[in-house]
């Protein structure tokens, strides 16, 4: 049996090489890449921790419920991704700027492509419901120039924390959203309502998760933007609500300093708040 | 706002430390710990690799599908476990042995609970196919003493490579299942067939990851056993026929040096093959 006497089996201590060592026919060699660099980490993990059988037991009942969760309205796997910062931090090394550009932050799973397009101004809350606010501000390069033409999607969930499309017959469609496109000075602005913060869907496997790490689920008031425009790198972004009391501790990790709005009483016989955040555009290709 | 000024948000460099400063409330010290290091190796991961976007959006894909495969018959997440070499890990770590004890291995999804006692020498094979085999040998202690009242459940797929309850109206109930108890002498021996090798169930995500890496999804031959006596840890393991095609490429990595049983012929007018394959047992209280 000298064929038999020169494999490698698979040991404790050798286990990441054992499994790595099966890779090499992988017809992608960027997937070879994740999936050793996954399979290393995952087995340090289990070692650090000594993880017992039971613990794995319980990690594989987590997972098949985190999937069988999900459906064409919920990702509960993104809910988890975002609860452990995976999600941010994905988001953080794929988008990476010169000092002074707009940060991102997450996408989340409430944006509708398609929204009316509508100028400058123009209410966007159809429900009646929430505290009015206006927001403003400009769209510029580094350099402080004003982008012409920017495209800016916005939307926010009601004053009852909830998006449009979580509520389809009890909230008009395209309620707090719309596009809107600026002009030659790069400015922008819009009417519509103060966020206000709401919980993640939480009955479900994350739900559980964070109750057990004595986390909440809220995610502190924002308003969601993506701006773009040619030669622009596109910004996927929110602007806070500056004094929001889950600011520290957002759900999902979203919260950068940089994107930090503040919340200001709004004009006599206009809205009852104003938001005024610059949009700084990184220059591509 | 100096309360704002003061809080540590989320950054691609402290991502980790961002979210586990959230886990102080957990009531569960244990659960505070796993997490703890998930996060911190998950991060690592992304880091290492510069996970895009759109693998992130991939990756979650496949969880989804994963969790989506299993019902209660099917485990998808632990098939994706035991293929990234993960289970064997865990079954490792939680079973380590003094030298010279018979070896663990993952115990699979196939046993069933309740399989009928047999006296020594009779035939488990019920469905009349495969090549007959005699498996006899000892259950000991490490000091070489035999083990009196061993418990010794073994299971096996058939000759088409199978399991009974694979095949619920096809294979009789039982087929190649049987629990033997060993006498003073500490031997046993039980008539079925030379084990053959069969693919792990490759129609869904994680045989779609096999393909992608290069791998097959095949297992070689092997008979499990569960032995277990008052006094002794239990051990639950396989012994591989020492000759398979498949050994050093186990998709789910269970073949161990030490588990390795010679295929021998069988005596004239008795059975065609014979394995003869010690338990050495841990004492344990």
């Amino acid at each position: 049996m000298t064929r038999t006497q020169q494999i490698e089996y698979f040991t404790e201590e050798r286990s990441v090489e054992a499994v790595n060592s099966r890779m090499d026919q992988a017809a992608d060699a960027r997937l070879r890449t994740i999936m050793a660099s996954l399979v290393s980490h995952l087995h340090a993990f289990a070692k650090d921790v000594e993880l017992t059988t039971a613990e794995w037991g319980a990690a594989i009942d987590f997972l098949t419920r985190t999937g069988q969760m999900c459906d064409d309205k919920r990702q509960e796997f993104i809910l988890l991704s975002d609860t452990l910062g995976f999600s941010m931090l994905v988001d953080a090394i794929n988008h990476r700027r010169p000092s002074g550009a707009t940060e991102n932050t997450v996408l989340g799973p409430f944006h509708v492509e398609g929204a009316p397009i509508y100028p400058m101004g123009t209410n966007i809350s159809l429900d009646g419901k929430g505290e009015s606010c206006l927001f403003m501000g400009r769209v510029l390069d580094l350099d402080g120039k004003p982008v012409q033409g920017a495209k800016i999607d916005v939307w926010c969930d009601n004053a009852d924390g909830y998006y449009d499309v979580q509520q389809p017959g009890i909230q008009p469609q395209w309620n707090n959203r719309g596009i809107f496109v600026t002009g030659k000075d790069g400015t922008y602005s819009f009417r519509g309502i103060r966020p206000v913060s709401y919980p993640i869907p939480d009955d479900g496997p994350v739900g559980q998760m964070l109750a057990a790490l004595g986390r909440h689920p809220n995610r502190p008031a924002h308003m969601h933007f993506m701006v773009s425009a040619e030669g622009f790198e596109t910004v996927i972004t929110h602007t806070f609500v500056n004094d929001d009391e889950w600011l520290a501790s957002d759900a999902v990790f979203g919260v950068k300093a940089s994107l930090l709005a503040r919340m200001e009483p709004g004009e006599k016989h206009d809205t009852k708040w104003k938001s005024n955040f610059d949009f700084i555009l990184n220059r591509v290709g």
